[in-house]
């Protein structure tokens, strides 16, 4: 519990804690920069082991990385002291299938028989794009990624089902090499791009019009390369349709107390000597 | 179907016909050269949450490759035509905790609540580590690795809990990076060691007694290098002590229909064009 306490000075914690209190109700892009944050969604125990199933048949776009016990809103393996029912700046709540609210806290929809899945989110590899210097045309045009619906079904399981959804960045051609190397060491950020060129063979028929986020422009340069996308999950959970279902608003993510370095397969942090985890 | 049934004319649908058969009862070391093995832990569907939450809190020991539909045999995952009540050459059969039996065919201890779990295998990142010159101990010695109980324990989840278990290979100093940064690679496959040089760091007393397997030889140029290990798993589920558990028997592995590049997160097989999985 101390080094819980000792990680909540850190940066991630007072985010959490300014969200929390309704100081921040905005996408958390920028906030707590260095900290991995991650996709949430939040099911009924009965719907959990098929939602773990189709997480793990489909791992690019559904990266697991935590999931609570039964009732408990705290991501022990990501930020024990949070609470996922307040931690977010904005959620969206589902009944049957249906978006019935976006609100910045879900208390009241909490049930004891909720369990909720942390998944992971692009702004990791992003960021160690970023750091190998890649420059990323969303964040040069202050805009979000675009986001595409494909002709790629995933791989079902139970209710379950839908198409894989992916975001879009476009990258010279002499970087794209370097930016596969660079997030194919974050397999569980979405890892390496699923295709690059021809966006028709991923079923995608106009890259200005996107299913979600903003249109970038793509320079003369440039080709766009897509990678698997967090929003996929929560395509199949409205498939589900589950009684009740808690995600996050787009972009606005949960902050855990893990630094990005934590999930790079290649780096020193996850290597000798004692990198037990 | 058309596919799956393409990929049984492989290796490792021939081994997997021969051990179906009767015709291979042994362990699965050398069989189907190039297609990944995998650990497997069948439980009743009442734990089955609760073990992938182990697996999930603890993937360096435990990650999950495939989940099956409750009282489905077929990992539809890793190879849609096989069946996991009689594909394996031995299982370990466990009641309470105990084990009974440690027969060749599961079917007479199947049941409709079950569900099968395939975890990763180290035969992938030894596979990469002669791939990449390094030589290993027990394979010279025609041993089986070394395996050894730490005191470092696990996240628990519900009932299952126990310490992490770790195989061991000596290295030569100088092939340890390399050694780190090929296993690295392998996520899927317990990935990077978890420690290197001192045993008692690990709380390991004797490396001449190892917990399971063999002893090996280390060289006076060589020093222990330790990885976690899929018999973690097996350990967790004697702690939580369903009324029955089915593992397979040490080295006597799940074959699969995919090759092992299919788990090299930095192999042109998961990259550019099209690898959508």
């Amino acid at each position: 519990m101390q080094t819980a306490a000792a990680r909540d000075v850190t940066a991630a914690g007072r985010a959490r804690a300014d969200i929390r209190a309704g100081r921040h109700t905005g996408p958390t892009s920028g906030l707590a920069p260095g900290f991995a944050q991650t996709n949430l969604v939040i099911l009924p125990e009965a719907y959990a082991l098929d939602f773990l199933r189709f997480c793990v048949r489909n791992p690019g776009p559904c990266p697991l990385l935590d999931v609570t016990a039964t009732g408990s809103p705290c991501p022990q393996m990501l930020a024990p002291t949070a609470d996922l029912r307040s931690d977010l700046p904005r959620y969206r709540v589902f009944t049957d299938g249906k978006c019935i609210a976006e609100p910045t806290d879900v208390h009241r929809y909490w049930r004891a028989d909720l369990v909720a899945f942390l998944l992971g989110c692009s702004f990791t590899f992003e960021w160690a794009l970023a750091a190998a210097g890649i420059p990323l045309a969303h964040q040069r045009q202050r805009t979000n990624v675009p986001m595409y619906v494909t002709d790629r079904p995933c791989v079902p399981a139970g209710p379950f089902r839908g198409p894989m959804v992916v975001s879009m960045r476009p990258i010279p051609p002499t970087d794209l090499a370097r930016a596969a190397d660079v997030t194919a060491r974050f397999p569980a950020m979405h890892g390496a791009p699923v295709h690059a060129g021809d966006p028709a063979a991923l079923g995608i028929g106009d890259l200005a019009r996107p299913d979600f986020g903003d249109p970038v422009a793509i320079a003369d340069d440039e080709i766009p390369v897509f990678w698997a996308c967090g929003v996929t999950p929560q395509t199949a959970v409205q498939s589900a349709a589950p009684p009740i279902a808690i995600v996050h608003a787009p972009g606005h993510m949960f902050i855990t107390d893990l630094p990005h370095e934590h999930y790079d397969s290649a780096a020193p942090a996850s290597r000798l000597p004692g990198g037990l985890s």
